[in-house]
């Protein structure tokens, strides 16, 4: 696993972070195989090296897209999983027995597994049965399409072992995408399933007609919750200020590609939750998330106001105007992680 | 100087933040004086509660504005100073012998005094010759024009006395304004100082089109380099990921009224600096202060790679593409404010 092993890498997921994954791995001169569950995809990015739903305009690197995990698995010494958290359990319990027994396994994923309240590094360790030192994560202001059109872009690479992070980072580093490495697991995976919540209150915010001031204030506080969470978790103080933390928050509640932040500016406009659901066209995962986050924060004692008023809000029919009220009037004190 | 002390403030300064913080004490229950030299602008705002130039639309609440300094100044146990950082020694030398001996004052200004490198509570002291006990600074993401139409707005106010920093703070809380406290007067002032810098930077890499990831990417490692030089100078790393440091890096950063943002997407259009600053109608603070903030570094043996290129691009030639090359080809590292 030196930094001169070929990699031959298998993804798992031709969605669009899937998809843009594997060309960042193509391009940084890996092997690359794609699974994917639909035959046509498959066959449209070996063949005709597009991804036409997912990544619309942009040319792909040579990658062998399939159907069949024993073909993507075979030999795969990095294993990468861009599939949807809520199904990552039941996938890797499929394709399980195709997995090279002494391959690093990657994790695109974010959020937090509904049932069991697992980071999704927890559940692919549990479900491959590898121990936590083979799975890395990455994370960071990492919008796909950008990566697409090979913008410059940095990410976080975690892993709790030096060797597998550093063989990630590797692998995956090229022209436009730069690789920091970090030991915080947790922080990096909480970082990525609490920033949709903050990304929901900003969209709510710009919804009901705030502008900068506020919605730098959210996020700005928005991540002193998170990183207050984290520090109770046993997280690094310092991934919250990184790119897994600040980076993709930022990235996320200023671009109008987040779903999340386009479900709360529905809201904020006054639209129902059932209504801004159907006009986003999907379930953005904050709104499953945020209770996730605020049950792990009252279970650790920790205060998270911003997240308990999206709660509020989109779960038991607190009006906006109100919950900016209410965080507005909360008593003047001193700012920082502790206050 | 009790939280039942009557304020009556005198705002010196009849521009769009000096206007704008004069109604937000105002709206707190102050008694408020303005004071500016534009006669015209004055009488504006005293009998038409408007400010035309600086405030389009926006209905001022009662504020006395003058000319006459001593006027505004007589009585004040608050003087809030908003006049243009490299004109402010020459101004409150004029104005001293009218400021009351047992006055707060409050810095609004940002960045550092061109000839002494001095932070401008350091400027106030020295030149009204009060302990810096007595000078407290307001900084945080407050783009004037959205203040001024009430929206909610959370500012840091920041002072080495708890007792004056209290004072100020009661003195501007009102329902849309809330301010935070904080003792780390320098961290403050440094990212006030430095923000516009990174903002430099930002607008570059939009003018040359990158999207939401560089952009993420640049505002999480230039607070990452401001950090970095803050803990040179001895301030509090707390600081950086509150209001004054990010809150203000991400609203100017993202904010099309920052005249900084918008010379740096000029120079990133391809323009030349002098054309740049040309459209842009007056040179953005930044321009100057990149080189201060670089010379400080330097002088702490603080590495600032992105602050370096700044400076590069607009006072040594280099193109934008280089810049961003160059900061992509740094070795990999692990993340952090020490990396």
């Amino acid at each position: 696993m030196s930094g001169t092993t070929p990699v031959r890498a298998a993804v798992l997921g031709s969605g669009s972070w899937g998809t843009t994954f594997a060309m960042v791995l193509a391009d940084a001169g890996c092997e690359v195989r794609l699974w994917g569950r639909d035959e046509t995809v498959a066959h449209e990015i070996t063949h005709e090296r597009t991804n036409a739903r997912y990544l619309p305009g942009v040319e792909l690197p040579p990658i062998v897209a399939t159907t069949d995990a024993a073909t993507a698995l075979a030999g795969a010494n990095l294993v990468v999983v861009a599939v949807p958290s809520q199904v990552a359990r039941a996938t890797l319990a499929r394709l399980r027995p195709h997995v090279e027994p002494d391959a690093v396994v990657v994790s695109l994923m974010k959020g937090v597994e509904l049932s069991t309240d697992e980071r999704m590094s927890q559940v692919i360790a549990e479900v491959l049965e590898i121990p936590e030192q083979r799975v890395v994560v990455v994370s960071g202001p990492n919008l796909a399409l950008e990566i697409a059109a090979r913008q410059p872009t940095a990410t976080v690479v975690a892993g709790v072992d030096d060797e597998a992070t550093r063989f990630v980072a590797d692998a995956c580093s090229n022209a436009y995408f730069r690789p920091y490495t970090n030991r915080d697991v947790i922080g990096v995976e909480l970082c990525g399933a609490a920033k949709n919540v903050i990304a929901l209150a900003v969209g709510m915010a710009q919804g009901r007609g705030f502008g900068y001031n506020t919605t730098a204030t959210v996020i700005t506080r928005g991540l002193v919750e998170i990183t207050r969470l984290g520090l109770a978790l046993g997280a690094d103080v310092e991934t919250f200020s990184g790119l897994a933390g600040m980076g993709d928050l930022v990235a996320t509640c200023t671009s109008p590609q987040s779903r999340n932040h386009r479900l709360g500016r529905y809201v904020g406009e006054g639209m129902s939750l059932e209504d801004a659901v159907a006009a986003t066209g999907t379930t953005a995962e904050g709104v499953k998330s945020c209770r996730s986050v605020l049950e792990l924060a009252q279970h650790h004692g920790v205060d998270m106001p911003i997240t308990a008023g999206v709660v509020a809000v989109l779960h038991e029919g607190l009006p906006v105007d109100e919950m900016a009220r209410g965080l507005l009037a909360r008593p003047q004190k001193a700012e920082g992680v502790g206050a």
